[in-house]
């Protein structure tokens, strides 16, 4: 099965792939991010995103998706941004998979150290860890979406022992 | 030409359609609102509101989209809701329409009553007069469409003429 996770962002918009095999293990296949230029105006930066999305998706076809939900209590102004980048997220993903779970920051942390206060830093290192990477992936953005797919592949992955 | 005005919204988003003449006279055509239920997911909503869009283009094929910016300095929850909607409805109109245009609720009330903290009331019996309609168009979300629209209508004849 292959699972993408996105951390959504609007300069930024992160990714990592996943496969998970019948054992529940999984490995990355990819990871990165989509970029969009400041100078552009907000909706030919959305129109980028839903292209470099839609490439990505043509190229992995994921069996499901998990996007990183908004947090913020600081700077409500990016916040909005990256709600717009966000909802194109969601809609060129739900198009080409229904299969689309969202997870919360602290649903992450919690599923990925048993800690869901725990620090960037810590997630960046377990998510390396499991997925037998030499480093912490770069940019944060990818290390981010990895990690929401881990979370996402855990999740999954224990709904079905509870469903048995 | 023809202008589509756009109020942003997830649960309710509102439309006015304006013919503006050679004169820089404007007349109604349609308005009305795209309606996505509370029960279903977001991404689901997100989708439908794509949807309606979709149609709405195909109906009146815009010349101009004028779509209205967000403003909110209470609730950040139905905000970052109505951002997710508000990159949505920017999407799907500029890869219809290039010629994309955005005002902020300021704006609009300048542009239609002269004073930028005009009262919702005023603007829609504006709207309403200028339009030569028999009473407020409804619901409010379709009023809000039909002034963002008028404020492109007005912002534009002003920028021509400045650029004689």
């Amino acid at each position: 099965m292959i699972i993408l996770g996105i951390d959504p962002g609007l300069a930024t918009l992160g990714y990592g792939i996943l496969e998970k095999d019948a054992n529940g293990n999984s490995r990355a296949l990819d990871y990165g991010v989509v970029l969009t230029p400041k100078e552009e105006r907000l909706p030919t930066r959305l129109a980028i995103l839903e292209e470099g999305l839609n490439k990505l998706l043509d190229k992995c076809t994921p069996d499901e998706v998990a996007v990183e939900e908004l947090f913020f209590s600081k700077n409500v102004t990016t916040g909005i941004a990256v709600a717009h980048a966000r909802g194109v997220a969601l809609l060129t993903c739900v198009k080409r998979c229904g299969r689309l779970f969202e997870y919360t920051p602290m649903q992450i942390k919690q599923a990925l150290t048993g800690y869901g206060k725990a620090e960037k830093r810590q997630i960046q290192l377990v998510t390396a860890n499991l997925l037998h990477l030499k480093g912490i992936p770069r940019p944060d953005d990818a290390a981010d979406a990895l990690a929401v797919a881990l979370c996402h592949s855990f999740t999954s992955r224990l709904s079905g022992l509870y469903s048995i």
